[in-house]
């Protein structure tokens, strides 16, 4: 056997490229994206991702192995980039539209990116950010994305001097006759997406194409996506490149139904208008949808993936009993996409709602074969009891991991250790049946009296509170107990005027009916809306900021 | 970038084995295998698994990299071997249960397979082949699989001296805590099929566990396989793996219906009672079912995927119009399963049956995104024009392709060829939208007055005849022509008697309304039933063997 070895003729590097030749081949006359008034068939964008591609190729702005950026929303240039910019053979860094221009410059410094498609609504952002690199940097190209495919600006340098030329006509001076440059190695990098971290060590995750690929085939088979789903792009493409669904879409030639911003009105008008089949978002993504005006049963059934936060039981009820079939996983930039779902157990559906709620919160098990989950003990390294309450650090291992984070090999082997684990810095506990359920960040982490407790818990009790909207629990610091939970709220209209408001006192007792007495919160904040990072996820370190601006909850004893 | 390398956290060996491990954690209290009156659940069944698995590795009679074979049909254990053998660290040979002694004899000692297991009903067939080992060779042990898992012989040493033990009783003596045996690398060899070659040269086709995984996620994502499917088990395991879904089921939690022969009236009753929802077969095993005295329409459609040979449009017909969704693919067994398949457009459900039959026989596109599929002149290597007529040799590229023939290097060199593509042997040509469709295999190109001509195409017509039950079409020796078309054909039921039985004339024009003059058949013998492979293929080299002895069509000019 020793003799047979990998041949050119099985191992062409694995990528996710090709996905669109298929799509173009198969579904050629099929929508491929739509936003408002135009329709792309899979042909025309395999055509102007192949002219995007060829123009990147020959501008002589970028060479192979170049950071190309992205500032822009959900619009079809957005989809296009995910193969228009690795087919050029360059790396493709989507920025989040929503970061200030001290952040944007920081970051496009750090990717020394050569060239940055700007959407019109980001231009002042990016010049602005532009402006703010040290006077000896070279600068990176600008493309404008008019936002309308037949405005092409008149070709290169009709727009103004900042800009070199506009996305159209990039992609009209293309020839759709380009040879893709194929990855030589499918360990090559392919995105480059920077996690919310501090501006003072931006961290630039890098994934391979192979990295992508896996997460991409987990994905498709383990939410079991169809051929031709009608997909709504609610969860930004800037985000973790929208968990790889870009590429995902187009290997079930798929519809992507394109949208500028988070409309929950608008949400349900493109689902009633499109026979919206799936769509992706945080658990903030699915209460807004509960709490919309517009939130009439829904004719079909669509299927929603939600992650980065587990639903709080309220939520799940509300969404659910309204027609979306809700999954659950876990993932993080780190990991390209949900390397965890909570594969649902038939059973588990002649259950109480109550305990359908408290299963479905559960992160649960591995999508890949050859993925691997465990919680360890943060000091021995052993995996912790399958208890459901030992808590550990949850480590994973599968080919959708990071290849590491760009420049910063301390950080990398910091997370990726020796022993072939990555270090997630989530805290959680492995269930008796094998689900693994996260407790929380690290960082999130309430340490009271000693105790461990989990923000998430108590956050889960306030949720099911009738008068509350949102909740977040942060630390709050104690002279006593080290740190007690603080809870910020926001309510529901109904419950706002000075009648109907519930007191902080009322809140702490409705907590202590459901909590042990260290979990109950200490403090409760009311705010009219909670801050939130653009994907939705609600903005802990403001609040833990403002929760140890108030000091001691009580007075020290000393 | 440079320095982002692969990491072990990032890359685990792809391998299709761990599949199990997750429906077990998902799926454990639901069915894996339905066989009899038997039923396993996915706990149950990796439970087996790891004890067969335990039992093999202690037992000393074979060490890693060593092969097991097994000769069995389509029960519990040949499910369970495609996980236990690998489990085991050893590579999983299958052997077809309808060779005769002489080859099985070969193909053991080619492989020096280490261990048989052997279904009892081919316990003489094993034993008379080890029977035909020279003298000095060393023989492998045997274990009996007495498909009865309720018997267990007694533990070892209670069957009688040829076999050292039961099936049964391995599993039962395993340690259901054993850690089984992961690959080192991707490119380690899984499985070991022998295709139908002649005896002289086995052709031992070696896939690795990155190839099996590959064609897994291929045929789930292309077949869209929705999780707990209901799988009956139509195509023989020992066939190429069953096209590797064995695997692939475990993959999504589904219920393998095991049943020991093909008879379509159990089939039926079986799709009734379990509710089938997928299966896969040859050609003939459509027209088995369109034939059988039970078909009735389906009360809930199955999806049926085809492949071996193009689906006569007739066969397509009646297949489809009882409620089978028939889909149809390509491959080999140096492929591992289906590379390329006849993607369905939507569009086509407007054309007429006639066309919708005719795009359904052709072969279509890859299924995975790495993949490639190209038609090149035998003699320049080029692309054949893609314009459905020009004929070349099908070449493939795909993770999916063998790692080479065990043992022959010449044979390896001569198909993985070092310009990078697996040189199929078949005779196909492209379409202009793309899809690839097979007019022959080499060998079964007939040559006519210089004109290539392709049986399958005359087979197609004959198959239109409404008294036509099967036909295959061969080359028969020609004085003039060089050779020309023969056909063989069965009748159905009702065209056998005297009366309504149809001459040779008839049938050559009937063939002459509907073909160019130089494809129509100029011999037409009449067969009870076209002599078939256990897999269901007919016996062409059979048939030309036939033709060949009935000398040239028409005496010599000369």
């Amino acid at each position: 056997m020793e003799e047979l070895k990998s041949k050119p003729a099985n191992s062409p590097p694995q990528s996710p490229l090709s996905f669109i030749e298929k799509a173009a081949t198969v579904f050629g006359d099929c929508p491929s994206i739509i936003y408002n008034n135009t329709t792309y068939t899979w042909s025309q964008t395999y055509r102007r991702c192949l002219q995007l591609a060829s123009s990147l190729s020959s501008s002589g702005m970028i060479s192979e192995g170049d950071v190309v950026s992205v500032v822009a929303p959900n619009i079809p240039a957005m989809y296009e980039v995910h193969f228009a910019v690795p087919f050029a053979g360059a790396i493709l860094n989507n920025i989040n539209t929503r970061l200030d221009a001290r952040t944007v410059s920081v970051l496009l410094q750090h990717c020394q990116s050569k060239l940055v498609l700007v959407d019109y609504l980001s231009r002042s952002l990016v010049l602005e950010a532009i402006s703010l690199f040290p006077p000896d940097t070279k600068r990176p190209s600008l493309v404008l994305i008019t936002d309308d495919a037949n405005d092409d600006g008149g070709g290169c340098g009709a727009v103004d001097s900042d800009f070199c030329c506009t996305y159209e006509s990039l992609v009209k001076n293309g020839d759709p006759g380009f040879k893709w440059i194929r990855p030589k190695s499918e360990w090559d990098p392919i995105v480059l997406n920077y996690t919310s971290g501090t501006t003072s060590s931006p961290k630039g995750v890098v994934h391979c194409h192979r990295g992508i690929n896996s997460i991409v085939i987990d994905t498709l088979i383990d939410w079991s996506v169809p051929k031709q789903p009608v997909y709504l792009w609610t969860l930004p493409m800037f985000h973790a490149n929208g968990w790889c669904l870009p590429w995902g879409i187009a290997a079930v030639g798929g519809v992507n139904i394109c949208l500028r911003k988070f409309d929950s009105v608008v949400i349900y008008s493109l689902i009633r208008k499109y026979g919206v089949t799936h769509m992706c978002g945080a658990p903030v993504v699915l209460n807004m949808l509960s709490n919309s005006p517009d939130n009439k049963p829904l004719k079909n059934p669509v299927h929603i993936l939600t992650a980065g936060a587990p639903p709080p039981a309220a939520v799940l009820f509300r969404t659910e009993s309204m027609g979306f079939i809700v999954s659950h996983g876990y993932g993080l930039t780190e990991t390209a996409g949900l390397m965890v779902s909570c594969a649902w157990k038939p059973q588990w559906n002649l259950l109480p709602a109550t305990d359908r709620a408290r299963l479905k919160a559960r992160q649960g098990v591995k999508v890949g074969a050859s993925t691997e989950v465990d919680v360890v003990d943060p000091v021995t390294g052993a995996s912790v009891k399958r208890d459901g309450s030992s808590l550990g650090e949850i480590v994973l291992r599968g080919g959708s991991i990071m290849l590491g984070y760009l420049k910063d090999p301390v950080g990398t082997r910091k997370c990726l250790s020796e022993d072939g684990w990555f270090y997630t810095g989530d805290v959680g506990v492995m269930h008796p049946d094998g689900y693994l359920e996260i407790k929380d960040r690290s960082k999130d982490v309430i340490i009271s009296g000693g105790e461990n407790l989990s923000s998430v818990e108590v956050e889960s009790v306030l949720y099911s509170n009738p008068a509350i909207d949102e909740a977040a629990v942060v630390a709050r610091p104690d002279d006593y107990w080290g740190e007690t939970p603080c809870a910020f709220v926001s309510l529901k209209p109904g419950f706002t005027t000075t009648s109907n408001k519930p007191t902080e006192k009322e809140i702490i007792e409705y907590c202590r009916a459901k909590l042990p007495h260290y979990m109950v919160p200490k403090t409760v904040v009311f705010q009219e809306e909670l801050p939130k990072t653009s994907t939705g996820k609600i903005k802990k370190f403001v609040l833990r900021e403002i929760a140890k601006s108030m000091g001691s909850s009580r007075l020290s004893r000393l």
